[in-house]
Order: structure tokens, then sequence, then C-alpha cells
């Protein structure tokens, strides 16, 4: 516990005098005033991250937690939890989505077996595995306090490797069959909300398996009683290993000043338990995109963070975060690269 | 005339069989059916352009266009008539935001002179003036018919000399100080919308200047009378060179098979004429982002088309599509190295 206070204790705001500066460089370029939306909010917030006006991104990573759950023993997911290992040697062959995303986007794909049911091994996979999957939430709670904590070390752990390699731009991203019902768990206890509203069909259920879904999201709940607000307790109720290692991550990126991009609903449930935790962290947090997952937007309010992009994806693995940070690359090159009226030329407003 | 109604006629729509084998191939990517949202669709529409099951993009072109608007005599803009040169020299120099985001997503940026109201000369302007500016439509037509068919000519030239140099997705932009009220004028008679409806506050006026600006369009329509639903017409009465121009690229486009992404408001008034003279155009169609420019959202409504970014842009010069061609690579990535089920040993859905 000791180092968790210590970490959230670490993490500052944004240089706000780099902000202004930033700021009034926008203001010179040649442009209406305003005219690039959210690039131009973009490239104040990175400047104000990084601590300099003209901020470029050297290295990029998404990583990629996996682990699975015992609450698939309650028929939650249209597919068998075998496949949170499957496609754990899929991410490590290069062959999913996220993958060829990340290789568009030139960042590097991070692996990490958080707490899969099944022995993995692989030289590029980074195995810490904290347990064989979280216990079943519908029969008492996922994760001592322990295993939480020991999750949480294990997201620090991989930001501090990644930034002595000169990663300055990270993706979050996931996979584990049964996740969405414990993001869904822990936004209905975050966010105080009705399990229904933030429950969605994770990988495809039909509209009776989502019942189902609810049910047994909503007895998990009632089962464990966690805290309203307390994001520790809800992770050790009804939370998974990966959401609380890409909590971590969020932690670790925000002391250490290294921009975040939140994927889909299970990434941001990860980002919403480090909000809570530290509301701080948010000046260093991005909203990749807003997922099809029904539970999504109310965390991205919440947080107070707009999606950069609107696709109708519902995949994870850090797909949406992936393709957004090649919208934060463009907004830096516009901010770094465009010239002002002045060098330009070019008559300002009348 | 006859130029046209040969470019008409040559435009076919999609290659079915081939949207089918791209479907087909979605369908056993590992990931649940239909998570990837709007980058399937991208990537069966392109495969049934490209009649390729696998397509690949090869080379990417933002064809800018530039020309200047008798209107702006009104006061009906921010800014002066005279940056709409000074823009093309930015362009030129590589200083506007266009050519920071053509530079990330790694497409050439095409500048035609279509009709700017000064002499510009510069080894990489394409140089077609039609005139120098269009006249003052609040005072009589912006153009004769004879400069429509020039303007919509120079277009279809200028995709012909791209497509020999084997450039296989577009991107449509544009300058020219004014063309919000031209583009405002089209929508406002090509949907039998009130003006007042389609009039944004294009590089920035206030209330007082808006009104200003929707009483001018206003005249414009009441004394040149433009038949509602007739593309040409709207053009000859209320329109401007780098819109028909734009047309033109939509036209010529469609007709070799190569994507277009349009950019926004003013790109996209170019697409729904385009559209009305030819509605298979739809299929070569993308829509790069929606505008803040409240017109917008109407066009891409009647043509039938979801904006791929939504970031609060309105700035025009292809900025919005240029960001969008790297959704539409990102998209086709994913469609061609992602795995098979049966590839990556992956269980399907129980």
């Amino acid at each position: 516990m000791q180092f968790l206070t210590e970490l959230l204790a670490s993490i500052k705001g944004l240089d706000s005098a780099t902000c202004e500066q930033a700021w009034a460089r926008q203001a010179q370029l040649t442009k209406p005033a305003g005219s690039l939306g959210q690039l131009e909010a973009i490239a104040i917030q990175m400047a104000g991250i990084a601590s300099d006006a003209l901020p470029e991104i050297a290295r990029k990573a998404v990583v990629v937690m996996a682990a699975d759950h015992g609450v698939t023993a309650e028929g939650v997911s249209a597919y068998p939890a075998a496949v949170t290992p499957q496609m754990v040697q899929n991410f490590l062959r290069g062959g999913a989505a996220i993958n060829a995303l990340a290789r568009q986007a030139d960042a590097e794909v991070v692996v990490v077996d958080i707490g899969v049911a099944a022995d993995i091994e692989h030289p590029r996979l980074i195995s810490r595995k904290v347990a064989y999957g979280t216990a079943n939430m519908a029969k008492g709670a996922s994760m001592t306090r322990e295993q939480v904590l020991a999750a949480i070390q294990v997201g620090v752990e991989v930001v501090d490797e990644l930034a002595q390699r000169g990663v300055d731009l990270l993706a979050t991203g996931e996979m584990g069959i049964g996740n969405t019902s414990a993001a869904s768990a822990i936004t209905a206890v975050l966010l105080d909300l009705p399990v229904e509203k933030v429950t969605g069909r994770g990988t495809g259920i039909d509209d009776e398996q989502l019942a189902h879904k609810v049910a047994i999201i909503e007895r998990a709940i009632a089962l464990n009683q966690p805290k309203v607000g307390d994001a520790l307790d809800a992770l050790v109720k009804v939370g998974g290993l990966e959401i609380a290692g890409l909590a971590g991550v969020v932690l670790a990126a925000a002391a250490r000043r290294i921009p975040v991009v939140l994927d889909g609903f299970i990434s941001s449930a990860a980002g919403l338990v480090a909000y809570m935790l530290c509301p701080v962290v948010r000046d260093y947090l991005f909203a990749g995109h807003i997922s099809v997952e029904k539970g999504h937007r109310f965390i991205l309010e919440r947080i107070g963070l707009r999606p950069l992009l609107d696709l109708g994806l519902r995949l994870g693995e850090g797909t949406g975060a992936a393709l957004a940070m090649q919208v934060i690359e463009a907004a830096l090159r516009a901010h770094r690269e465009m010239a002002t009226f002045a060098e330009a030329g070019v008559s300002e407003k009348e």
C-alpha cells in the first residue's frame, strides 16, 4: 500500500506556463482561431504534459493486459474462456486487430499476461501472472486486496520499463473473456448507476443472455457489497486483474508525465479507477474513442473526456486507442509545422 | 456538355461480387462479427471500388482547388479576399494545416488555381484559371454555363493526370474567401432548405455579420432564381469555381474507380453537385469528417454518408479528409493483415 500512496502523491498536473505558450502559438498559426477544433486542444494538452511548447512523440506503445474472469462460469459471454489464451497467442504472432492497427500507428504492442487461466510461454510475452484468473464474483470477491495491489504494481513496472526505453505515448488495451462484466460492475459501483444502464452485449450476446448478464452482475454487487466511491474496494469485490493492471499503467504514466490514450469500455473502467484514486490523472488522459458498449459514455462523462473517434468499435484490445494515436500525432504535426501569419505573410481577421 | 454526358454515363457502381468476398473475409477474422464497426464497412466498400478483396492503397493525393468569390464585396467573410492568394502561396511553401496533415498521411498536396483573383506563379502550382473569381451572386449569376463546364473539365483533367501517376486515393480540399456563402447557397437550393438553416460562421463572423450573410445569400437566390434540384444551374447562379472543379474531381474519380474522401462543407457541396448529377458516385465517396459549419450535416444526410471523424474542425483545405485517409488505411490494414479464426486457432462464438 505504501508504494501506491507514494505513487499517488507523485502525480502533478499540467505545466500551465507551457500550455499558455502552446495556446499563444495556436493563435498565430495560419488558420481562423479555433478552426482545428480538438486538434488544437490536443496540442496544448500535450505541450503541458511534456513541458515543451513544440512537443514531438518519439516512441509509442500499446500495453495489452490479458486476464481471465471467474464469472465466465455463469455464462455471461458469447465466447468460451479458452479464447483468452488463444487471443494472447494471436497477439504474440501479430495476427490480431491491435497488431495491424498498431503497425499502422507505428506503435509497439506489449502483451502482458497478468492473470490468464492457462500457462503461456513466448519470448515476447511479459509474464507477470498474479493469479490464474479472478474468482467468480457471483460467489464471492473477485480478488484479495493483495492481488489488486500486486496487479497495480505490475502496471507500474511495465510503465517503468517502457519509459526507460523512451516510450512517450502509451495506449491501453486488454483481452479477457468476461471482462465487460467486471467493467460494468465497476462502473455501476463507482458511478452509482443501475447495472442495466451500464451493461452491454460485450462480444455479442442476445437479449436473453444480456438479461442474464445483468442479473449476475447485480447478484455479484449485492453479495459483495463494494463501497460506493471506493475504487480499490470495487476492484477487490468485482474487478479484474487486467483492469487493476491498467489502472496501475495510468497512474504510473501520469506520475512519469507520459500521456495515455484510453481505449474502450474496459480500459476506461481502469482509467476511472485511476481517476478516482487521483483526479489529476485526467491531465494525462485521452479518450481514444467512444465504444458501442453502453457503459462507456458514463465513464468518459465522469472523467470529463471527449472521445477522439466514434467509429462504432466494440473490440477492445487497444484498437480504438491505436487509431487515435494517429490523430494525436497529426495534431502535434500541425502544431509544430504550420507557418504563423507573420511567417507566411497572410492577412489576419479584419 | 458532350464530355459531361459521356462522363456521367461511364460511372458504374461497386463490384458487388468483390464486396461479398470482402464481407466473407471480415466474418472470418479473429474478432466478434461487426466489432470493428465502420472499419469493416470501409474495407468492404474499398474492395468493391478496387474489384480486389484485399485492397491496398499505393498513392494518395489531396486536391486543393482555390478560387475567389465576387460576393465578398458584400462583406460576408471575416477575412479579406487577399487571403486567398496568400494562402495559396502558403500551401505551395508547405506551411498550411493541410500540408502538415497531408505529410502525416503520406499524401501529396496538389494545388490548383482554378479561379483566384490574382496572378500566382509557382513551379508546383497547377494553373488552370477559368476566371479571376466569380461575379457577385448578389448582383447576378456567379458564372456563365461555359465557365461552370470549363471548371468541371479542369477537375476531370486533374484526376486524369493523378490517375496516370498511380494515385488511388483522393481527398478534396479548397481555399477561397467567401466560399461558405456559395456552399450555403448551393445547399439551400439543392436541398430546398431555408438559407438560415444551412449558413454558418465560416472563418468566424459574429451574430450581426451572420444575419447579413444570410440576407445576402437569400438575395442572391431570390435574384438569380436557380432551379431547385438542378445542380448545374445552382453552380451557374450561386456556385464557385472551386466547387465546380471539385464536382469534376468527384465525377472523374468515380468514373475511374478511385475513392474520394470529402472534406467539410464546401467539398461536400461539390460532392452534392456530383451526386445529384449521378447518384452512383456515392459508392466512391467517404465523408472525412463532420464540420462545425451547420449546413454540412444536411448534405451528408442527403447523400447518405456517415462521417469518419468529428473533431470540431471548420478549416477546410482538405484537413479533415487528410486525417480520415489514415482511418481508411488502418481499416484496410486490419482487413488485409488480421488472421482468421482458422489460421490463429481461435475458438468461434459458442
